[in-house]
């Protein structure tokens, strides 16, 4: 480790050192056409384009197989990669998984981890690596897909006065989350206590077993759609909204009252003494797709389904906030992990 | 984890394990030409071949950052992934790096890291992950390049009667990882003993900074030469001509005294009461590349420059064995990790 000025990763944040470590990036190769910055990188290798995305999952802070069954595990780690290849508008084909495990694992766990990786049906396991590990679970996902030319969705192409569309709801995916780490901690030390996830299987699933969004790539295929922009839901509503207005290079408004929240997610948490809202705007693994779309294609919209306008693109100049029930605007702010 | 039966993951073994959990994968996308099994899959989106390949390296299982420069350890990460698309007699052109960093890590770290990631001159850095670690260093890699049409070399492809090939020396990376092992045990708890590395700066950079073959992929070009198999030296030789062997259903006959290591590796061996042949049979790291021509091709090995010819092809009946200069027979075996 550098032994003269040392920064903690905290100053800058996830987004931060991102940017510290991308940027200058110089493209030497032809079949390079999108690099880093979107859902996945774009290669040109003939006439379909080749969309790449990677993801690591660490024990501790990606899961906690206290209450991650090995499969669900196997199977999440899958989607979240398939989410950035849709959220690209293209269609993953191939999978690469490497995984890194301890001696604690049996070849049973690892059975299950892997039946949960392939229930990713339709696209192809094609290789990966497997590594001793003296730190629990490490499980390293990249996923490989086809898009068409000239119908791939980045993130920079939302205009002024574009609706901001958003498919299924937001929030359930992190309330599941601290429904699981509440009972966790009633559980710790009492055998004898029953977990209680009663009536909250909505939420649950949605935190241990997502899906990205396939049905909504087909039905804007089919529909002749391609969105000017789109990102998946992995970090929160906010930051997903920003890294569109950044790179887009335009501002936005979200009306709160709009953002689709789930019965089951707003119930718990009033019982938690938690906001919905903030779960929505912040919580993050929803792999929802967020979108914008040119006006003219307001109507048209009705015919996907499933899809709620939640805002609109503004003038860079007019900024990034939501828009509160009473009219006040708040800016929108982006977390990320911070050490 | 499963509850059941729990098999320890050691009764299978690195192979064992692979061999389990990619049994009877059926591929379901008609772009996927070759999935596990070699050393990078093969894709078909164009009339070029996209080859991809990923690895993954844990701190305190493939690097130790006690005596491992971090900018030489992002450059490692980058090398061996492209040592595995060069294995395919193809070229790497874009990576994607995923990282996950705990609080011990400061910005400057990170910057170091990607200076060496950024090295790898050629080959665009595409995308990517950062995280939170709970547990020190986690770096993924994954190597995309491209190959010709019929110009790829697989592990299936060797017939009896080929020559067994290889590229520069072994051993060397092993013996470089002993020495920092030694000099670090020496080192500890007394911070005015030097650690004494003067004189084994070749076993050194062999280890801290491993090249790939990228000259011999292009002088095999050059001369029109397509190995019939071909296999990069990652886990040791015995392992790699075993691959070879299995995937190509043929035997082998290696003649040690054939297998070419670098005197520094001899003399440090010899030093530290080890043996340099084991080091070059079993140590790994080394990033050559092992492949089979044909008799036919034997007078043009020469124009390619620093190969050696280490052995031959066999029927698959007469088995995988090593030749010891006095004609004593010894199987081969495999390695791999151990938990």
């Amino acid at each position: 480790m550098s032994e003269t000025k040392r920064t903690p990763i905290s100053d800058l944040g996830e987004f931060g050192l991102i940017d510290r470590v991308t940027k200058d990036i110089k493209i030497e190769n032809t079949s390079t056409e999108k690099g880093v910055g979107d859902d996945a990188a774009v290669l040109a290798y003939g006439s379909k384009k080749t969309v790449v995305s990677t993801d690591l999952l660490l024990e501790g802070i990606h899961f906690d197989l206290v209450y991650t069954p090995l499969k669900h595990l196997g199977y999440k780690a899958a989607v979240v990669n398939f989410s950035d290849i849709y959220a690209m508008n293209a269609e993953p084909k191939q999978l690469l998984v490497a995984i890194g495990v301890s001696g604690r694992f049996s070849v049973e766990d690892i059975d299950e981890l892997y039946s949960g990786i392939r229930m990713a049906y339709g696209v192809d396991l094609v290789g990966g690596d497997t590594s001793a590990s003296m730190t629990g679970l490490t499980i390293s996902a990249t996923a490989i897909g086809e898009g068409e030319e000239g119908k791939l969705a980045y993130r920079n192409g939302a205009k002024p006065k574009e609706l901001i569309c958003l498919t299924g709801n937001l929030g359930a995916a992190y309330m599941g989350l601290q429904l699981l780490e509440r009972e966790k901690k009633v559980f710790a030390g009492n055998d004898k206590v029953q977990p209680m996830l009663d009536g909250y299987s909505y939420v649950l699933g949605r935190q241990l077993k997502p899906e990205a969004r396939k049905d909504t790539i087909k039905r804007l295929k089919e529909n002749g759609i391609v969105p000017t922009s789109m990102i998946d839901i992995s970090d929160g509503l906010s930051s997903e909204v920003l890294h569109i207005c950044k790179q887009s290079k335009v501002g936005a408004r979200i009306y709160l009252n709009r953002i689709p929240i789930a019965s089951e997610t707003f119930k718990l948490a009033e019982e938690m003494n938690m906001d919905a809202a903030t779960a929505a705007l912040n919580g993050g693994e929803d792999y929802e797709l967020l979108f914008t779309l040119p006006l003219s294609l307001h109507d048209k919209l009705k015919d996907l389904g499933g899809i709620d306008i939640i805002g609109h693109v503004e003038e860079e100049s007019k900024g990034v906030y939501l828009i509160a029930p009473d009219g006040e605007e708040i800016p929108l702010r982006a977390q990320g992990w911070r050490l």
